[in-house]
């Protein structure tokens, strides 16, 4: 996150552009609340402009490399569809371990080599802190679309979002996080982007699995009240909002911890008939056995939902960094 | 193919679509003759826009996922240049195994997903029913490329296409089908299109290797005469079309078996001094040894064309379900 | 490369194109001077337009195929960008050995078959030759993106740019060539480019891997003063160019060998300051050890503007054989 060519272009093109314009998008504790505010704004736009139109021409004649070093057809397809969406182009580079890498070449080569191509750049990557890596390295705006078991703030802002979207306000919610804490890379953006409003914390998990301390930390800091307890069904009738993670078998050395944890935390039915009627099941998808397919016809299920805003917050952020917004 | 967001929004809109706005393509027993005559006609406007102008704005803000559960080169480039021709754009999604289904997705929770960020979702999957599946979960049109044994209906009609194409009419005519019949899905579709023309039927295969009783009581139930033959040099001198199909190696428990079927059927120079003036050789490609090269100059061959009516039906096709056509 | 149907269009259409529309550029040596000028001074104007305006509308409704049969996420991005960034689209068909071409097709049938979507069609393939088999095939125009150690014709032109653009012009420039001189692909065609040049080469290499003799020959032939060399530090500041080329492991069985070489032609800050001031150090990239980092933040470090510039002349050459430059 060195000094960005876009500081100089934006001081003389004199943009009203709220910070964003030819920026980084590294971590969730880049936002504040204006910022927040500023991009949650532009993500309705968004949606209103998709809802309507279908798509826009703000950003033609941009290129998006979308840099993928570890597949994910939800999160590259999304920002592809972001991308599209505003008439700008993509460069879809997956599958880079059969490439230019194989033959050794490091990442800010890469980024380099990319950023004279394109005008903002997409990273997925399996090591945390590559993302900010290459933004360091790149003279155009980098987005983290996950490093690892670091960060993954576009994801937390469409959770954010949609916890908006569902529930009118986020002010004075009991938010319900329930499953993996532990390794939950989701989760604990949630958690950090949700502490700039006043909310209360559930965290529902095995005892080990629980969330960790830095995070919880951050909770204790800003004085948030938060409870942490290892059953579901206690709690599920006083939340807002049920935060669901998938449980990840590789987690576990254990199967047998594996089969109690899975079975433990599945929302189905059973589970929802003593949820509140207005509240918002969510889930950052793929599920594998954590919520029942019967859930799905529930209006109280926004995961789908999740997918769709993932769009629009995506939409924002590519239209802000390119001063577009 | 349940109930379709667009069956509401065609009703709004009052549009006249023939009956394909916002539906899905998942089979041949879709088209009747009125549908199929519909398809034909804007096939040909599309060929004709195409070697006029090169490509038009119909779709313009518009997005296809192309999503390939298994490799297919030729049908994803041609989807794909059918969807950018008309001012579209498109997601592709190749090698799904290495994605998100690899992390256990389902295919209703995947097609849910590209639902939200495209508009219409084209699908290629090795397991028969996947495409009926799809289009069951989801409420945007999907366009059935290929599931395993099961149909290709867009394949079907590109090879009706090139046969009116190349002999002004499909009235009367004399069809061959040689090879293998049994596991060949495009002449099982395309048996099953022809039935709603006047047309004779000459399946030509080895005996173990005959076409399925299911398709022959198809064109039985018709009323359409049929002949079953093993000799494909008693009959080239009568038929109107001679399509032929790969034999594929790995279908083959007897590699002499195999090796007698492979060299049996290859059309030559010399088998084609046997068949009329004015009649076509079709092939779905890739092929390996069943047509010569020296017949790829000899204007009776006509698998380059089918390539390239596939890109026209399958324009067709995309701008009649998003309403355009 | 027989008979294009763009011969017959372009003779209809009058167009005053430089004999590049409807033309492959499979060779170096379809480049002499008066072509040379023409894309180089094409491909300033491609600069000039990207700086100004990102992109432009040329070659609008026009597609690019673009086929890789081995993995090349720089070249394929250059290529990507270039169409984009002119308004037209691209078919990217990578990893094809996982497509149609397990099933056995041949390279002549997937040409033909891509053609029957696309405009163009850009090719890099393991085999010497293939390039030129494509061109065979294709009536449509074919760009040689690297055919196995033959040539690799866009990377030459690049290069012959960048040293332009670097030191103003080419006339009287002292041009050396460093590192495994043998198996290097780009600096062959560098040099086959440079003879029609007034400039002196150095080629500094150990023995074993020396300029090969028909790459001397032409020299010889074309009548330019040469050196060659073991030692780069004797010759470095007298050199206007110093091309890096890497030292890739795979070529030496002796691993002792290796070692020696690669470490005796690194490029780092001490070799840097016996160097002219005005010089240029140039990469072909991916680097691995062959350019010390420190390197990257002297103005002589061209490496990354070759990267940059090869997107203006694959636009050039784009919209030149597509008949729009």
């Amino acid at each position: 996150m060195n000094l960005k060519t876009k500081d100089v272009d934006r001081m003389a093109a004199n943009k009203v552009d709220n910070g964003f314009y030819g920026q980084d998008i590294i971590s969730v504790s880049q936002f504040d609340r204006t910022k927040l505010d500023y991009i949650l704004s532009v993500a309705t736009e968004m949606k209103v402009l998709v809802e309507r139109f279908g798509s826009a021409d703000l950003l033609q004649g941009k290129i998006l490399a979308n840099l993928f070093y570890e597949p994910s057809t939800r999160t590259s397809s999304s920002f592809m569809a972001s991308m599209l969406r505003l008439g700008g182009q993509v460069i879809p580079i997956n599958n880079v371990q059969y490439s230019s890498v194989t033959k050794g070449e490091s990442l800010p080569d890469t980024v380099r080599t990319l950023e004279s191509y394109a005008d903002v750049i997409v990273i997925r990557h399996p090591e945390v802190g590559s993302a900010a890596t290459a933004a360091h390295y790149a003279s155009k705006p980098v987005i983290n679309a996950g490093d690892g078991v670091g960060e993954h703030p576009t994801q937390a802002l469409l959770d954010l979002y949609t916890i908006i979207e569902g529930l009118g306000d986020v002010h004075g919610l009991k938010v319900a996080m329930v499953g993996d804490l532990k390794y939950g890379r989701t989760v604990h953006s949630l958690t950090k982007l949700l502490v700039n409003y006043p909310v209360e914390f559930v965290f529902v998990s095995p005892d080990n699995l629980r969330m960790p301390g830095d995070v919880l930390s951050v909770v204790q800091a800003s004085g948030h009240p938060y409870l942490e307890t290892e059953d579901v069904h206690n709690i599920v009738g006083e939340v807002d909002v049920l935060y669901v993670t998938r449980v990840q078998k590789e987690r576990f050395t254990d199967l047998a911890e594996y089969d109690l944890v899975k079975d433990r935390y599945v929302v189905d039915s059973e589970l929802m008939s003593r949820a509140k009627e207005r509240m918002i099941v969510m889930h950052p998808l793929p599920r594998v056995n954590e919520i029942s397919y019967a859930v799905d016809s529930d209006p109280r299920a926004a995961y789908f939902r999740q997918m769709r805003n993932g769009m629009y917050i995506r939409m924002a952020l590519l239209a802000a960094v390119l001063g577009k917004a």
